[in-house]
This record gives C-alpha cells, structure tokens and sequence, in this order.
C-alpha cells in the first residue's frame, strides 16, 4: 500500500554533490513527513553511481542511513537510461529524478523521462548548455516548458544555491526587460584573480596562483578545465537561452581561453602546470594594462540582450565596480534591467561546493514536491 | 460558464504600485491565456479603493483597459472587507486577492479570508510586522502554512522585487543555518546616508540633504515616517519571524530614530523640515566620529538570530565593506549562514518603487497560479 502523498526518489551521482544532498534528503524527508497539515513522505526508490545501482523491492524506500555501505556491497550495474525510465514510469506516484551528475548522456536522456512524466532536478549543466535542439526538447516536454510531462528544475547549474535562474526567469515572466547580464561565474577565476590582481595591489604570478588554487582544492583536479573557459561559457549558454536568445552550443560565441596555444598540446595537467610559468610575462603585461588605467583585470561573462552577443574573457574594471570588490571565490551576477534602471539587482556569494550545490538542488525538489500536491 | 481554468483576481488598492500592478496584471493575463500547454484564464472581479469599488456582474471580468474611468465612474462604496471575503468565497473558482494598500485593518482580515480558501499576494508589510499573534493567524490559516486555506505570498514587503524573503525561506526549508541578516532596508536611508557622508568624502548637511531627497521623491511626504526606522524595523520584524525568531511586533526591539527627541512634538512634517538644521551639528559629529575611524555612517538593520536580537540604527563600516559601498537608493541583504561561511550570500538592487514592488506583487501571484493548477 502506497500513501496517495507518497513521492518517489531517484538520486544518480554520490560524488560531493551526490553525498550532500543525499544528507539532505534525509534531513528534508524528515521534516516533510511531520508537516501536520500535509505531510508528504519521500520514498527513495533508486541509488545509483556510474557502476553500481541500487533499486527498491516493489518500490519500497532505500533506507538513506545506510545508502553508502549498501552501495558499496551492490554488485548490480546501473540499467540503461532507457530501462531506468520505464522502471521509474511505472512507481505507482509521482517520481522525482535528481541527476548529480555532469553526465552529458544522462543530460541527453531527459526528455525520454519527462515525457514519461517523471519529474527532474538537477545541476548538471550539460543538459541545458549542450545543443539548442536538446534544449528545445527538454523544454518542449516539461510541464514548466510547453509540454505536458514532468518539471524540470535546474537553478544549481548556474551559481550553485544562489538565486540566479529563478530570479531572472521572474524578471522575464512578469515582463521586465532584461538589458545585460554580467558577472564572474566561476568560482575558480573568481579566486584566481581576486589574489592574481587584488584591489589595492599585491598578488604573485599567475602560475603561482593557479598552483596555490589547485592545492586549495579550488580547481578541477585538471586546472585547464577552469582556465579554457567552458565552464563559464555553459553557464552564459543557460542565462541567454532563458532570456530568449537561442544559442546554438556554448561553443557558438567569443570565449576566451587562458590555455596559452602553446601549451594546448600537454599530455597532462602536471605537464601543463609545470609549463605555465613560461607565459607570466604574458598576464603581467594584462596586469600592467590594467592598472595603468588604475583598473584591475578580471575573468567575466556577459550576456547583452538587445546585441544578441555573449561573450565570454578577461575584462578590465575600476576597484569601485562591485566585480572588482569580489572577495574569496565568490561569485556575482548583475542584471541590467528596463525596471531596475542605472543600478542592477545583484546576487553574490558563494558559487561554488557541495553544500551550496546540494541546497539549490534540495530547494529545487522542494518547488516540485509543492508542484506536485 | 466558467472555464476549469479560469482565476478570480480581486485587487484593493490603485496607489502607486497598484496602478502599476494592474498593467503588470494586463501583460501576465494576455500571455497566459495563450500558453499553449495550458492556458489560464485571469479575471478580475473587483477593483477597489478605499472610497470606490467596482465588482463584476456574475463573476465576469472587469475591462482592465478601462479600469480607471470605470473606478473613477463608480458611486459603490466599497463593502466591509468581511462581505468582501464573503463575496469571493462564492466565486465559481480559485481566488487570489491582491493587496496593494498599507492599510492595517485589511491586514488584520487576513485570516478571515485565507480560512476561506481565498489566496492573497501583497506587497502589505502590516500584516506581517503586526502583532505575533496576527503572524500565527497568518500562518496557522495558510496552505503554506500549517493552515488548509489560501496561499498567501509577500515577497515585496521586504526589498520590493528583490528576491529577499523567498531566498530565506530556501535557505531556512533546505536545513541551511542562518546565523545573522545585516542590510540597508530603506531606499530612502540609503540615499539619504549614500549622499551624507559619501566614500571618499563629501556630502552637505543632513538636513540638506533630507530636503533634496524630500523634493526628489525619495521620502514619505513626510519625511519623518522614514526618519523614525519603523519602516525599516517592520522588514526587520518579518525577516526575523521567518527565521524563527517569535518577535512580537515592529516596537519590541532597539530602533533608533533619526528624529531628535525635541522635535517629536512638531505639528507637521513642514515645521520638522524647518527646524532639522538646528540638529544638524549632531550629525555632524557622527560623521566625524566615523571618519576618524576611517569608516562611514549607514543606517542598518540586523537580526542576529543566535542571540535573539534585532536592531536597527545607525552603524560605521569599512569603505570596502559592501554596505559602503552601495549607489543611489539600493538596498543590500546580506545573509550570513552556515553553508555560505565567511562570505555572505548578498542581493542588491532598487528595494523601492513602484515598478520594482508591483513586480514582486505579479511574481508572487505567478507561484500561486502554478499552485492552483
């Protein structure tokens, strides 16, 4: 016997994300099912990792206390995503599926599952930055596109839990103007050249500075994959789709690459951070520049509506420009609207880690249990 | 005949962010009703001021191109806000009330019309800084709540358009911690201290510059209902309730006035204006009081949730502290919690207006209509 207010769970991915929001969940579940007016219970019903799965007999809730042994001691390989879809269609409620993933085939599958109904939150972004046909189909299935299946949520593909997607989708509904968007999306280049070129002077080589982030933990283990810019570029791709501009792939505009072409050919990111060093006199140049113009050099994306043009590289700015002020890897996003005049509305904070990941993602689960009572 | 998808709107109030509201109103209902995969039918059926009411003969839309010949043609009174409540709950449909007024005794109606199933959306910082008890009404009543009536939203009684309470609650229901709320609340404060004592110096006297923010529209017309802080001790009430803090109305913590205690007794806001200046030496010394610590004066408000303490007054910052740092009439939030470290999560823009406030007003009836669906 099922309660009529009972939500199914699926959760891909256990990585720092996965295993946050995992704790959440359990948090979240709790805390639901006491609610006095309407309780709802969230019943955990898939586990799975790139090589092990766990399912529930009959749908019966995976017990989320012991979800890491329990995977670990699975010798089942996860379905296909074809199979994994009719299983879920078949759970006798709704079904949520939360993708903590960066799994571009996964991203590629999701209209398979909203048309079957099932509901999906998420951070990955391959899913909303990939090609615009995948967009359209996403978005041509959801129930909060034009479709008629399940919802789709994915506000931590853009700011990790900051409140970037859902604030500009409200400025485009209730029909605000959006101008320009502007920000440093990543958190790695925000604290790369927070220290590189800090307001007031001071900072070491850029080398030095991309080594002391990696020991940080501040960039992917492979550096490069925060330095060729696509990570910024994905997250542009997202914000001018939302606001209606239809670009083709987050590779269809100017980004800028601080992968020096010399350096495009290292077999390793070992190899590649050894040799960086070799092109300093390069950034410091940029460092003169800048503050020859007393400004300083930052890592940006922007979105400028009206010119359909995004774009995506390093830009100048004068210290009292609140990008120049950026602390730590903190991340801003300015919208320059019709209604919000000279001055944007801007969010900042943290843009970045498995906390404030999994929050955007439980926050988006929380939009779509209450879509679903 | 009613379509199944058809939402009764009833809108008090045509003020400055009313009016705006009801073109907002105009735009969202054309683009809903043409939403291909379900369209929804928004029909207004009342229309009232304090002194004029307009209703629809058998539930059937009021024109809402013609709403203010036909308001200012009208010789109804409007019905006591319980016949109101009673006149709604027969509507053949959902209902959402749009508050658009600041007036208490429709704040204090708001359970009535919420155990009825009536929605409410308001930008009405009244009912939510009023009494605790009236809150818990509130509250207790509401389907977001722990009540089975209406939804009721409020995000523009805070920071107007700006996604500050919704951005709250998330970090509240997602299990984050809030340790401290600390902001610039008024837009009116902001200018007024933005242009008083400037970064990097400046500014003429304060009551100089209370009458150039007077004449250009940024005060009260009069200026004291911004000068005493309740204005702001009442944003401070409801975000403090919202993070669990039960205080018990807007006059039950610390908030500094701004009007000194020999001009209480002044018989209008002209006279005030008029003899400001004797104060302004006072100010004066604060200002240098800052300045020797090489710091600027703002008006704060902050809830330090460990403590239990809410206040709202006068406070020297560090020029690079992002409160210094604001323009023109902005407001900046910023939330200090658990998930989000030493770097605050931080939303900055206009918090005042009309376009801003009538926006939130239309975002908040947009999370309704998708609850009703």
């Amino acid at each position: 016997m099922f309660h009529p207010k009972q939500v199914f769970i699926a959760v891909i991915g256990t990585g720092g994300v996965g295993r946050t929001f995992l704790s959440q969940l359990h948090f979240l579940g709790s805390k639901l099912c006491q609610d006095a007016s309407s309780p709802i219970y969230l019943s955990t019903i898939v586990l799975s990792t790139s090589k092990k799965f766990i399912s529930s007999t009959d749908y019966h809730p995976i017990h989320l206390d012991s979800w890491e042994k329990d995977l670990a001691a699975s010798t089942t390989t996860p379905p296909s995503f074809s199979d994994l879809a009719e299983y879920l269609s078949k759970a006798p409620n709704k079904v949520v599926l939360v993708d903590n993933t960066s799994n571009e085939t996964l991203a590629e599958a999701y209209p398979l599952f909203l048309k079957k109904g099932i509901n999906i939150v998420t951070p990955n972004k391959k899913a909303f930055s990939g090609s615009y046909e995948l967009w359209q189909n996403i978005f041509g299935a959801a129930a909060n596109g034009s479709g008629i299946g399940g919802y789709v949520f994915h506000e931590s593909s853009v700011g990790a839990g900051l409140p970037v997607i859902s604030t500009l989708k409200e400025l485009v509904e209730t029909g605000d103007e959006v101008y320009r968007i502007e920000g440093v999306f990543s958190g790695t280049m925000s604290f790369l050249f927070n220290s590189f070129m800090p307001v007031g002077g001071g900072g070491s080589s850029f080398s030095a500075e991309v080594k002391k982030a990696k020991e940080l933990g501040y960039t992917e283990p492979d550096p490069r994959d925060d330095l060729n810019g696509q990570d910024v570029a994905r997250k542009l791709t997202i914000l001018a789709r939302l606001v209606g501009l239809p670009v083709e792939s987050s590779t269809s505009f100017p980004v800028q690459s601080l992968i020096p072409s010399e350096l495009e050919g290292c077999k390793s990111g070992d190899e590649f951070l050894q040799r960086l060093g070799e092109f300093d006199g390069k950034m410091e140049e940029l460092k003169k520049g800048a503050a020859s113009e007393g400004k300083v050099v930052r890592f940006v994306g922007s979105v400028d509506v009206a010119k359909n043009k995004v774009k995506v590289g390093l830009e100048n700015f004068d210290p009292s420009h609140p990008i120049a002020a950026l602390k730590g890897s903190d991340n801003i996003i300015s919208f320059y609207t019709k209604r919000y005049g000279d001055n944007p509305l801007i969010i900042q904070g943290a843009g970045a880690g498995g906390e404030v990941t999994a929050m955007g993602v439980t926050a988006d689960l929380i939009k779509v249990l209450r879509l679903l009572r």
